[in-house]
């Protein structure tokens, strides 16, 4: 897992965005204590009112004039997690496609052989230093079971690629947890809706954890207006 | 793959909304020569004139006079070919949750298992009957091999199910020919989109076969608005 | 001002979206008391567990399993009216054209005239009977000064358009509230954030009177999940 | 009519966002001719590869990948412009709400009078310097006689906000080339849809107008990706 911002809108662009519907232009920041963490920073960003931010776009939930902000993301993640992700679809995204990059494993050693364990069964066993390699292709999960299944998983699609099966066809045995790319592009009312809805105790756990990764990779002096979206 | 249209809107109502920009109710159908294999169906719908929604929606690009029109479909495909309809994000899906359904899997008896063959080699073995019960949860391809790599996915993933790993670790070796089915909303303009990009020869096979299903799934006397969009 | 509502999808079209993300049928109804004054009528929709769609789409904010209710609607307004109208984006309007209809005011009498009153000043004055037919094209307010003005504007549009000048520059002094139609298509989940805003206290007074028209021209079995949206 | 770039994306994210489906870096630029005047200008744009950017944009049509690049406007422009403008539904407004805002015309001096003229005939006429300053408020179409009905009609207003009448029933009888303005966001793909549609003969010349503003207000290099969706 892996999230880099690539590029945002200054601040100031929402706050000008407020200004234009009552025709006022940004008024002198009344100072006042701050009301979460991040609210000191944004008070630092050039030609903003913190304060007429956060009452327009969050508590009169005037959304639309913080939809002028936008965030450029270059995100990785499993396929299982951007099953997920693109479900929402106030948002721009370009991710690897795996019908034209999936020969990236063709020169591959395989990642996990037959063998026979002391009571003479036999069975697939991840080969030494397979799952260190498999790391590269695979998001892991905190089970041990699971991520030896998708390494055996990954050892059966290895061998369609290498034997030249096209791509269209080897990626139906593709398991989940295969890792893509993507660059991302949210405004901040549709990140605030992604936010509340992916870092609750009920997302499924990677995109809980990206979702969080999320919230972190934007400038601080950004962070207040998603504050109350994050569980 | 299956595909069946659930409810669609009444042709007439994009007749009227052509009518309203202009003021004009729908004039009489001068009947011309068909211009396609679907415009006699289409002339039989009541309170619509077909030359004119030919002319204002396809020739003359107003797209989003036909926007009223919505379908709904019922339709099954592999996990792999949802990663590419989610794409389509003028569009409302429901789909069915991997996150809350994957312990289908938990009565099923063994999918593949290891065998000794001829030369003395152990290996995975689809079992007998095992390809068949197999086809209840996977897409399979026109080939054999892919097909059966898929099966040993299944089976690491029926074994970590039966094991009662959780659903939302278990998932992650899941292959992506996994089936899900879904209830699907589009409305013309959308489907128009879809119909072009995804029955293209440079298509995904799945994909492609499941958008002339779609196609031919629509009511006869609908047709004639997407004919030009079908590759 | 009038609100016809043209076409719905039928109800239980949202109840197989809800059972498919959990690939669970419709579960028998278990009645309750009602909720609320529409829960009685959607029990008699055929395919439809009302506590299941209450609980997800309205309680547990699954929102997107009711998008693929749409309802079409006839709807005259104002221009006024209008102007706010189309700022909801997740819906679809066809509306009269200005630039194609104004010629509609080509053939009427004078509304108004400059006559002299007791003073002996010369003023404006809206001819006898012109108010009535005025209302054919204009929305009048509960201010009679206003509608005066308005009528007068009204005149001014209407020498312009018998003079023949074209109707992209006539139409630069139209008064806003000239009366518009359209063709609206709206999901449910959109239409619940329209009825949020809209019917609220501190919405434009037609547009809120639309709102309420709009919400009960719904079939009264779909009102259930509008309810709590309404002001 | 005025039309003020506020911010844009830089151009090296939309190549990033081409590289990323592919995983392929930036290829190194292959110097070929000039395909229009503004390519120049894009080959000296840090990280892009300006000939691979058209082919997958505009010629194969991967329009989502330039979603990535948003533009942010402020705009001033009548309000019967606006009416086209807020169809435009893939884009952010935030307008100048005539709402909160009319009263901006409380103290103004009468923009016209009755007046009797040579043949004894009274009739509104616009007093000296009127036209003038309503032109702060009013956008002038070419025709003189519709900009006098123009200046009668905002008379009208004023004399309905200098008495006091509140700006949500004053504003019915606004005249449509009444001035707002607003801040607009929009990405490269609606920008390229809304520049062939309103750069087109048939568009209203207003918009035309503005359509044409907004394009040369782009920085040079990013026009060569929008230069052949303008008329």
């Amino acid at each position: 897992m892996s999230v880099k911002l690539l590029h945002n809108t200054p601040l100031w662009i929402a706050d000008k965005a407020i200004g234009k519907c009552w025709d006022k232009p940004t008024p002198d920041v009344e100072v006042k204590e701050p009301w979460n963490e991040y609210t000191a920073f944004a008070r630092l960003a050039p030609g903003c009112n913190v304060e007429r931010m956060e009452r327009v776009a969050n508590k009169n939930k005037h959304a639309s004039t913080i939809e002028h902000l936008n965030y450029t993301f270059d995100i990785t993640m499993s396929r299982a997690c951007l099953q997920e992700w693109s479900r929402h679809r106030m948002t721009s995204l370009s991710v690897k496609s795996s019908r034209y990059t999936l020969k990236e494993l063709k020169d591959e050693e395989p990642f996990a052989d037959y063998v026979c364990d002391e009571d003479g069964d036999y069975e697939y066993e991840v080969v030494e230093g397979g799952s260190e390699r498999a790391k590269k292709y695979l998001v892991f999960t905190d089970d041990d079971l699971v991520n030896e299944a998708s390494v055996f998983n990954l050892e059966e699609l290895r061998k369609l690629i290498s034997l030249g099966i096209a791509n269209d066809k080897a990626k139906y045995c593709l398991p989940e947890c295969y890792k893509t790319s993507m660059v991302w592009t949210v405004n901040a009312r549709s990140l605030q809706n992604f936010l509340a809805l992916r870092t609750s105790k009920a997302a499924l756990w990677e995109i809980r954890d990206i979702a969080y990764a999320v919230y972190y990779a934007l400038p601080k002096s950004h962070r207040f207006l998603f504050a109350d979206s994050v569980n």
